[in-house]
């Protein structure tokens, strides 16, 4: 596996792979791997010719007291697991090969980056989309693979790609649980054995809206209901939202047909998590 | 010549030339070209293996009230110019072929486009800085020009380009003026006889300030006055600025260095104009 730290060796050998007609598919991640990532890169190793990954803890998609400085680092890991799965290069860029000091130029986010996270982390997708546009020209990739468990995100990249021209086929991956249902996170290693217990709620509370759905349940009121019920009921310290919508556009309405998706935020201590699952799956 | 209306196809076309290692130079137009956009097109033809140009009128760069639905469009002409000229091939998309109705992303330009136009015409550089990813994404070339005339917009594109590693070379080539020395404009042809004479002034002000830079004034307040004092002169109906600022930052410093450059916008009757020079040249 091909290990790049700069731009100019990073883009000369995916053009390289380009130029030989090969299909490239992209892995973007901000490293402290989970089998959830690896899920990603094992897909994009059995979907596309060529492989690539990248580590990249992004500065610009953390606000001033959010986790930026004690977000996991664990390189030599993440490069055995990404070795693992079959990926053939990882580029792994320092922040200022990626920033310098008077960086100003953003992709500002869609619409559909406005509502959820976007309320809560107002700067939180500019950076998101930011990162991944610069990742997508030095990487010039056919495919990229993101992961189901940040739906929001997802959806705004997809929109991104497709309304400024980038030609990328971009595929969402299932999220991978714990046994117990708890959805992988590199944040979950934050959580003491208490607040682990704690944080199951979310995929409870999802698990019984899902239930209810298929019971029949329509009405989106009810079923944030049920949800806030579960998650109280868990012991979550506070709910950020926990809301069903439509999972084209975000947004809500009265009664939920099989588009729709509910998604929570919530904290557990000081661990921010978050979890999503379609109604009608 | 080529003339591609579909993104695929340009994508295509692009692509194939890109893989045959061939050197590609992109000249994004507005069309009503003239001798301007041709020094452009044959500077490209002259520097790349093949020759990209693009004629489109870009709706999310005009404020309302400007001039977006009286914009000269000669389509016939203009073909007609670019195959005379060398190029290989020409993008000409529909305004849906580029937009859909509910796009909402787009490319925030860097800070070197906040001031003068930037003031003037709030959200010009940003549909200016999106239409040109779209662009650089539908045909991505090795090189792309850009005049000398709309020098503003020439330093947000490569701070844009540098920023957001789409790694191509932009150069900017010089501004081709008549022969009395007013800079050819798609925009001269609005000017009635009377306002073609006065809109000289804009060429003769900066003129008066390189000669007075030339002969040692390095002021800048001194050589502000004295092209305010031409236009005044000249009958220019508004200057909405006349500054020397630095070339690279756009910033105004109290002396005159071998960085600086003039640079005017003024409104003779209703259209308005733009000219610049460097103080040093």
């Amino acid at each position: 596996m091909e290990v790049l730290n700069n731009k100019t060796a990073a883009r000369r050998w995916v053009m390289h792979q380009r130029c030989e007609q090969r299909s490239l598919g992209l892995v973007p991640t901000m490293g402290a791997l989970h089998a959830g990532h690896i899920s990603l890169a094992k897909r994009a190793v059995q979907r596309c010719d060529v492989t690539v990954a990248t580590i990249f803890v992004n500065p610009t998609q953390f606000a001033p007291g959010e986790d930026l400085d004690r977000y996991p680092r664990t390189l030599e890991n993440d490069l055995r697991l990404l070795r693992d799965a079959g990926v053939d290069a990882v580029f792994v860029p320092a922040v200022d090969e990626m920033y310098a000091e008077d960086f100003s130029t953003y992709v500002q986010p869609p619409d559909v980056a406005l509502c959820l996270e976007g309320e809560r982390r107002p700067d939180h997708f500019r950076g998101v989309t930011t990162v991944v546009t610069k990742l997508f020209h030095i990487l010039p990739c056919t495919h990229a693979f993101f992961g189901h468990k940040d739906y929001q995100q997802a959806r705004v990249l997809q929109t991104m790609n497709r309304e400024l021209d980038f030609g990328i086929e971009i595929e969402i991956c299932p999220t991978v649980r714990e046994p117990d249902g708890l959805a992988l996170s590199s944040r979950n290693r934050y959580l003491s054995d208490d607040e682990r217990r704690r944080a199951l709620g979310l995929h409870r509370a999802l698990t019984v809206a899902c239930k209810a759905y298929q019971d029949g349940q329509r009405g989106t009121k009810v079923l944030e209901q049920l949800m806030r019920a579960e998650l109280e009921n868990a012991g979550i310290d506070s709910v950020e939202y926990a809301v069903v919508v439509n999972s084209q556009t975000l947004q809500p309405s009265v009664h939920a047909d099989e588009e729709a998706i509910a998604l929570i935020a919530a904290r557990v201590g000081s661990t921010r998590l978050i979890d999503n699952q379609k109604l009608a799956t």
